[in-house]
């Protein structure tokens, strides 16, 4: 095994221990760059020489913090301070912030090596899709906004890259990839420098290979729960599993991976069971995101609209011009209606040890098609509530599919304790 | 009168007449701030030699839009890209951003010149207070935390400025210094740029000597109300005055100002009855505000905390390490609780057709008590809903006392319709 097929958790442990050198890690994963990026196109920038500069540093120096060494690749669409950040915009081209994006800052200051930045959705919204290609057949989507991100992760050149999710962007692209992925708590992390879409949806994610590694950057993030996070048996445990308002647009794939899971857990032990939402959760995937997310991209692209008309994809023009033709009414029904639903939910999974829900229609659709749809994420983001992607089986066309584990709002850890045991029962 | 003492909108029109040039108007501003800077002090940067280029630029090219040549203060915890944003931390001394935020980047768009940045609380939060003192009585505080925008915008120097409002840091120091100031509903403006606190809080504001100036930026903004706006007449209009819960707070100035207003809009015409809000909104300016502002300030300066700890004031530290106990129960408690009373307000404020209630305690406090208390403004802003500041009359010690009129989510231009109209009922 060479050292960028490691975990996070690993790369940091050996490196703890002396076993590897920061230096050795980076040049692993810059030699996977190099070998597969042009077939994968994960990346939008990647600065070799600055990032075994920083890992010298790093190996000359005391231990920094838990992430002391490990490479983490950053969307781009999130700030970083020594590398462009070009939001897959025209406009950006080649813009550097003068500032670390929070998230960011607080990595760094943890020890983590800013591998480089993955590409992205135009602005991790709307028009220019990423260059970047399925890891395991490149005439398929990695999914997106955050397409770069799970590629890189999942082909093994980097353990961990930041993502955000605004409607689908994480859950997705991890599901099509075969990656684990983390959106916490809406709020849990800061947004600062990032680019803004929808203020009250828009929340930092991250991919990584294992549960662990994303309970890792929960540690460095402070990210807490009330409680201390219980031990977890799937030999027992209540599991629900809620095909959601969208099932319909379920496909294989999906099917199958609802299947494969209800039968490995009951396997298990678990007693396994179907959640069907009440009447108010009905349409929060579907119109009730759509006006908040569209109202809030009205406001978020006005300046873009105004100071760089000619290269703003016409995507967000319509945004800022209202084209969707949604009332300020119908954005406070919105608002209002989902934030009735989110101590409901909260109330309703708290009946459960796990709440288990698709993470996409079905296989990552073919490069022509896009990067997929948001169909099944869009009403988890609006709750706010923590999401874990789960790899669980492969589609007809040998494609991965991922599941969707949901816990109440602010029970980060106790969920991510829950996904790791449930991987391990769903895992072949 | 010297154009400095012009409104917004008076300075727009006469230069888009030909009646003055953008570089008279921005001289007799900088004029008047240097003769009045060593006793205010509300200016945190001022480059004189780059506003008269940027004036003279304006005045050779074409008219760029609605506030062409009008200056505009920026308080110093939004991003400008040719001006530093120290934010009253010492972490960023100097600190130069990349990019303007949104906001200005819209505003230059639309002709204005940045005239420079104003003094503010830390971070627009907490720790230090800002150098300025009250326009009328350098015993005085302006308030906070935009301190500098309502002292320069009161004290002739500049007729327009921007602020932000989290607790109570627009209305507050509005009412103290004498001036109007607009709280745009939540969201209606991107905040992309301005320094993160608390997420579902943060408002962009804005300052101004007349409520046409407060329209003019709502013009260039974008914002909307679903229905056009109607006229309004004092006569026969139904004016709620709510104490609000925090009315054993109020002194003497603020007493008086609610009599003042009862009194006046009365002779008008008006039909004046108190509101009493209902049990749910006791304590939404108490312990539901604070529960959401620590909470996701607790998020929010985490990656200061780590990278600059020695730098950072221990009231953020404070935040961080959530030394004030806030569990994630309490904060979700607190989130569904405001929620829940948004459209509850909503509902009774489109009984009327306006309501007011105080902006703050009394006049402005004396400089060694700090910048004032933002007890009745939270809830508002808890609210989402959007505030004008209306100055009202002079308190025992001749400074003045402003009330604030408030209506339901995205009535913005509604709202400020019959603030001209009741501004101009109660001014005498």
């Amino acid at each position: 095994m060479t050292a960028n097929e490691l975990t996070a958790s690993e790369v940091a442990a050996s490196i703890r221990d002396g076993r590897r050198t920061a230096e050795a890690v980076a040049r692993a994963c810059l030699d996977r760059i190099a070998a597969r990026d042009s077939a994968v196109r994960a990346w939008a920038f990647v600065d070799p020489d600055a990032v075994i500069r920083r890992a010298r540093e790093l190996d000359a120096g005391p231990l920094r913090g838990p992430l002391h060494g490990v490479p983490i690749g950053v969307k781009d669409m999130i700030d970083t301070a020594d590398m462009p950040t070009q939001h897959n915009s025209p406009i950006f081209a080649d813009h550097r912030p003068s500032l670390d994006a929070a998230p960011v800052a607080t990595l760094r200051a943890a020890g983590a090596i800013i591998l480089g930045k993955t590409d992205t959705t135009e602005f991790a919204a709307a028009g220019r899709w990423a260059a970047t290609r399925h890891p395991l057949d490149a005439r398929h989507s990695p999914g997106g906004s955050s397409a770069g991100s799970a590629a890189a992760v999942a082909d093994w050149q980097v353990p961990l890259a930041l993502g955000t999710q605004t409607a689908g962007s994480t859950m997705r692209p991890a599901s099509f990839c075969g990656v684990f992925a983390f959106k916490p708590t809406w709020g849990a992390v800061s947004r600062e420098g990032l680019k803004l879409y929808a203020a009250s949806l828009d929340t930092l994610t991250w991919f990584a290979r294992s549960v662990a590694d994303l309970d890792l950057l929960c540690d460095v993030f402070a990210i807490a729960d009330d409680a201390p996070t219980a031990p977890v048996s799937v030999s027992g445990a209540r599991i629900a599993l809620c095909r959601s308002p969208a099932w319909s647009f379920a496909q294989p794939g999906t099917e199958t991976a609802m299947d494969v899971v209800a039968e490995q857990l009951r396997a298990a032990g678990a007693v396994v069971t179907m959640l069907d939402l009440p009447e108010p959760f009905a349409d929060l995937g579907f119109g009730v995101h759509q006006a908040v997310m569209f109202s809030e991209g009205r406001a978020a692209f006005l300046n873009l609209a105004r100071t760089h008309p000619d290269l703003l994809h016409d995507d967000f023009h319509a945004r800022v011009g209202n084209r969707a033709g949604i009332s300020r009414a119908r954005l406070l029904a919105a608002y209002d209606q989902a934030a009735a639903c989110r101590p409901l939910f909260d109330a309703i999974a708290r009946e459960y040890d796990a709440v288990l829900t698709p993470s996409a229609r079905g296989e990552a659709p073919r490069l022509e098609a896009g990067p997929g749809d948001a169909v099944f994420n869009r009403m988890w983001t609006l709750l706010h509530v923590p999401c874990v992607n789960i790899p669980v089986c492969a589609g007809p066309a040998g494609l991965p599919v991922g599941l969707t584990l949901v816990g109440p709002r602010f029970t980060d850890r106790q969920l991510l304790a829950t996904a790791r045991a449930v991987a391990a029962a769903i895992r072949p």
